[in-house]
């Protein structure tokens, strides 16, 4: 079962993760990058290490970016959540990192595991050759900066100083920066460890990427912040144009139903053996965090 | 002369960033990034250009990594300036770049800095081997993250939570990490490009980083606010151990000056070949800012 896989897939990766940093130093901030990357839902590790499997790639390889590519992700969280940013006290039901040590940690802390997920895919023990670790890395600094996931956050940051509402196109270019690139980029690495034909995968990841965003925004609107974790509310609080606030409730339902029907789609060349990822897909706007 | 070098090498690196960047959205963030980059005095840059003529690697290569150390430098800078770390409204004579925009451009601007130097090094047009590609992405990796850079910036908040002043021997880790490890990276790279042997250029820069480092206490004493460009005599206000505090400042004048004959001696294999790199070493011990 997927949440079995998922949950199992999270473990691993933590594993890794535990191992890769057990030599740092005994200090606050080593500390807050272990609570940040441990304890998350480990979608994006899941997705390398599935990706991987469907290439018959080992696992010990595919822990390598399914662990980079979690750090990147907790970076990610931990300086969102910062008080001069989202300003939020609570993610995944736990306090943040800023407000369980403080935001010099929480600062720092995320600038250290950004420098980690790169490590770890630069590292020869992720795979003997250079050219797939060079191409890992290449990857990953453009779906991760101000080309990727940045970008997404810098538009969303000029649209709310702007006070403008966005437009469905805005919105959709936004989110392909802000969650769809690093998700996009987790099912792709173990096509690239295999070096194979990135076409379905980009094609599956490219949907599921924002199908995941439009259940966010429905998150947002129908979930209680007991269940999802943190706070929610937030965007109509604010004024913010969303998927729901734009489509309607009803309708960004049936558009991310349709997004997980393609995304399964694009799956046909692994035939069966693609059918957890299938099952990821439904996942994604089924979640009640 | 060594200044003009500098000034030089520091305007081809600048315009690298500007092509390197020019496709970027036209948004805070973005231009926080520039800011950030450029004005500096390109010391790190400078390293890798002309590490990088000692091994006749063309410049056309070497601006690649030069670049992503002065991106990777303007990141740590722009971060520690935030009010939760240093709190420094002057940073080389200007507002800070979150006195300037606001924190949270600060931080993604920070972020996507860090993420531009991994995509620099890791770009077929740095190198055309994968390996040298790979190898530089590892040790940028090692050299900013929780083992170097990042450690260094934690050891010394550590020490500041803690109240208890450093002991000579700490200082020079935690500085080995902060300042140490981004010069050494600096100065070798050049020699990672050429795949040369990195004991000699590991010997001048590890020396190199600490004169530097002593010279920076050095400046916060003797400086004044204005020719330094940011503030000074903060360490004394803070009742922080400094090589100055722990050495006194002649002893800390003389170990600066024995370093920079040791940094110039370790040099003897590249010959006269190498006389701007020993007059960049002693630049770095008269400096006024």
């Amino acid at each position: 079962m997927f949440s079995d896989s998922l949950g199992a897939g999270a473990q691993r990766v933590a594993a890794h993760f535990d191992a890769m940093t057990a030599d740092m130093a005994d200090l606050p901030v080593i500390h807050a990058m272990r609570y940040a990357v441990v304890g998350g839902k480990g979608l994006r590790g899941w997705l390398v290490l599935e990706g991987a499997r469907l290439h018959d790639v080992s696992e010990d390889r595919a822990l390598w970016p399914a662990c980079a590519i979690e750090a990147i992700h907790a970076y990610s969280l931990v300086h969102d959540d910062l008080p001069c940013m989202d300003d939020d006290d609570l993610r995944r039901g736990q306090p943040t990192v800023h407000r369980k040590w403080d935001e010099a940690t929480a600062v720092l802390a995320g600038d250290a595991l950004q420098a980690l997920g790169f490590e770890l895919v630069s590292d020869p023990r992720c795979h003997p050759s250079a050219e797939v670790r060079a191409d890992l890395t290449l990857s990953l600094a453009r779906a991760s900066g101000a080309r990727g996931m940045v970008l997404g956050q810098a538009l969303d940051m000029a649209a709310e100083t702007a006070g403008t509402p966005l437009t469905l196109e805005q919105i959709t270019t936004l989110q392909a920066g802000k969650t769809g690139a690093l998700i996009t980029w987790s099912a792709l690495a173990g096509t690239r460890l295999a070096q194979a034909d990135l076409a379905p995968l980009t094609a599956y990841a490219d949907r599921l990427g924002l199908a995941f965003q439009i259940a966010d925004d429905i998150l947002d609107v129908e979930g209680d912040a007991k269940t999802v974790g943190k706070a929610v509310g937030k965007d109509k609080g604010r004024g913010k144009a969303t998927f729901v606030s734009l489509l309607g409730l009803d309708a960004a339902k049936a558009r991310a139903d349709q997004l997980v029907t393609e995304a399964c789609d694009a799956l046909a060349p692994y035939g069966s053996r693609a059918d957890t990822l299938r099952e990821a897909a439904r996942f994604v706007i089924s979640r009640r965090n």
